[in-house]
């Protein structure tokens, strides 16, 4: 259920999403405004959507939104405007449900799933989290890192997170490091922005970085939860993988790159030369204003404002660097930029680099002590470009933390 | 093309498979029998496994064997049996083609493709060959390491390969160790098996090792090609990513566990006590024989001959350890066990290994050094178990190198 106020979704956003209803069994392409869910095929029905030469009706029934984000740009920019003009017009008819009566669904069938690590600020509050020496990757100032992440366990905002097991050492600062197993003792979350791919890239295609627009249909929130323990001592020599492939939770709305348009701002500067197809005047990130609230025992902290401008390599890099190597992109594939930091302790993206890997407890509203997620915890997440009245909102990536699953 | 010898595919195997033709121009699942490729959907209108009470005539026409996959193992060794019958009673009919006459497709739709290091010798090799020490990683007493590889490039055995473009560090002996961009100069393959989830599992369902084969369709040849030079600078701190994920080949014929149960052997001793969820006192590997062929300019020589037996940790383990942390598995993923190796250089499943990463050239078949692989080179991979007669054959798993792409 989504408790995101209706402000957030005027009629400059138009996000897209996935719902059914009691009378709209079949889960299928919607879009908000305000508090009315738009089902899209009933508007495509009516023949609103003639002028574009698609058969909408058809793609707008199926279950996930790919075979939309596909398209091109300017088949989903009419149907953009032509939605805003049925809305202004009062011409929704009947095919509008309140968000109260809807449920949402994973927006996407995912083929891939790259998890980045764009933001310097991140790599370096993480290095000294763990290592005591702020410090960047080897290859940083070249290109994002990046690792693959799991499809399987991609889940919607709302479904609860149980804690995971896990083999870690238990006592890093023992003399004996002996390794355990049991339920993660290191529960975190990483506030990450997502960004999906629409019209695909074949296999071997040479994607310059200035032209990676044209593939990426929307923006979405993502948290990559991830376990710390279980992720130390998996990361040499092959890097995440149980630490994070338990649960990845998305964002119900992808925010098209044409409503983000208003709200680009310039990338930061390079650090270093880059290679020429990665070189990019251009590169743009967007002032996405993100948010992370804990809510632990009913009380609500804000433990995170930072925004996405800070990201050092933008989505056009990401784009370019993951398929100069010949690697296909299919419409669905997601890219996340991972954790979105500041330099300010109050600008943290994850717990890692908040209480210095649980060393250092971080002050909620109620005088507590944080270090990393306690069963119970809900972690939401939420992201707005523009002021309140006039600007676009994500929606929220929300999540509960339940006890580790007996058996 | 498929080349392998008839003998491979005797009454024993009954691999599956999807394979097209000029009169069956729809890709769907097939079995071979010697030279003999069997349209199922074919046999199954004929109502040959109507005893299965499952609509099989639907389910042998899509174009990928996830849905047989997923069924019961009841019900596919019922396939198998019916199968084997109807050819010894001449009952085939018209369902037949020539392998020469058919059109071979990638067998499965692969949602998440996970790749281990689950050799002992391999990653003493590997340490051995870049380190300069045998060594292993922190935890592989205790678990296999694994990273998520690119699904997107999955590409079915008698694919070219590109050499792949990317970002390295030229020469690490150099005082000045700048990254350069361009062609690879470090192209290997990496000689592995990989099984095919069949039965899915759930999200936080715990799975004990020795329940694992339960899941497991049947088993294939992977070459998980990679570019050394790439993969160098990437591996710290998110492990493998664009020196991987250009290619990877897949055989086109899954040999089920049934057809291998005569042929298993005991994994080999345990180094050190294990986790209760993964001990497994009837580990077992399977036996089979594989062997690495190149081919340069026109001169084959066969640089690697490996028993399959030899891997530390078993795919019971690898499926054990995916999901304790509450990973779901989904019909058609395929897990692969990363380079098989022995300890002799004679038994090096990749050229890092067997050319200590192209410091030490080995000696082809007519006398030339061996370093890394050059453009023009094919790699062949066969897999058998048990003799020649009475056998069982893998196919091949067959890619050749083509130039970088000019752009």
């Amino acid at each position: 259920m989504a408790s995101t106020s209706a402000s957030e979704f005027g009629i400059n956003n138009i996000p897209y999403g996935i719902a059914s209803s009691s009378t709209r069994t079949k889960p299928q392409c919607v879009t908000r405004i305000a508090d009315d869910v738009i089902f899209l095929a009933e508007l495509a029905a009516k023949g609103n959507f003639g002028e574009t030469g698609v058969d909408l009706a058809s793609i707008f029934l199926e279950p996930v939104l790919n075979s939309f984000a596909a398209l091109p740009k300017a088949v989903q920019s009419k149907v953009r405007t032509t939605i805003q003009s049925a809305y202004e017009k009062k011409a929704l008819g009947d095919s509008t449900e309140n968000i109260q009566a809807v449920k949402l669904h994973l927006p996407l069938n995912v083929g891939d799933f790259t998890d980045f690590s764009a933001s310097a600020n991140h790599v370096q509050n993480a290095a000294e989290a763990i290592l005591g020496t702020r410090s960047f990757p080897p290859a940083f100032h070249k290109y994002p890192p990046a690792y693959a992440g799991r499809c399987s366990s991609l889940f919607l905002s709302g479904t609860p997170v149980h804690r995971p097991y896990g083999q870690f050492i238990e006592n890093y600062a023992a003399a004996e490091k002996n390794i355990i197993f049991g339920p993660s003792k290191g529960l975190d979350y990483e506030l990450e922005i997502g960004a999906v791919i629409g019209k695909p890239l074949e296999a071997g295609t040479r994607l310059l970085t200035k032209d990676a627009d044209q593939h990426m249909f929307g923006l979405l929130l993502v948290n990559d939860w991830s376990a710390r323990d279980i992720q130390a001592l998996e990361m040499k020599p092959l890097g995440p993988f149980n630490g994070k492939s338990f649960t990845t939770t998305l964002s119900p709305w992808i925010i098209t790159l044409e409503a983000l348009k208003a709200y680009e701002t310039p990338a930061p500067p390079r650090m270093a030369p880059l290679a020429k197809f990665m070189d990019d005047p251009q590169a743009v990130n967007y002032n996405i204003n993100l948010e992370v609230e804990l809510v632990r025992g009913g009380v609500s902290s804000v433990i995170c404002k930072v925004g996405f401008e800070t990201m050092y390599w933008t989505f056009r890099h990401m784009l370019a660097h993951s398929t100069i190597n010949g690697c296909p992109l299919r419409t669905g594939d997601l890219i996340a930029g991972g954790t979105v930091s500041g330099q300010r302790d109050e600008e943290h993206g994850c717990l890692l680099e908040l209480t210095m890997n649980g060393r250092k407890p971080w002050k909620l509203s109620d005088g507590k002590e944080l270090r990393y997620l306690e069963d119970g915890d809900v972690v939401r997440f939420t992201g707005m470009v523009g002021d309140k009245d006039s600007g676009i909102g994500f929606g929220e990536c929300v999540g509960e933390v339940l006890p580790a699953k007996q058996f």
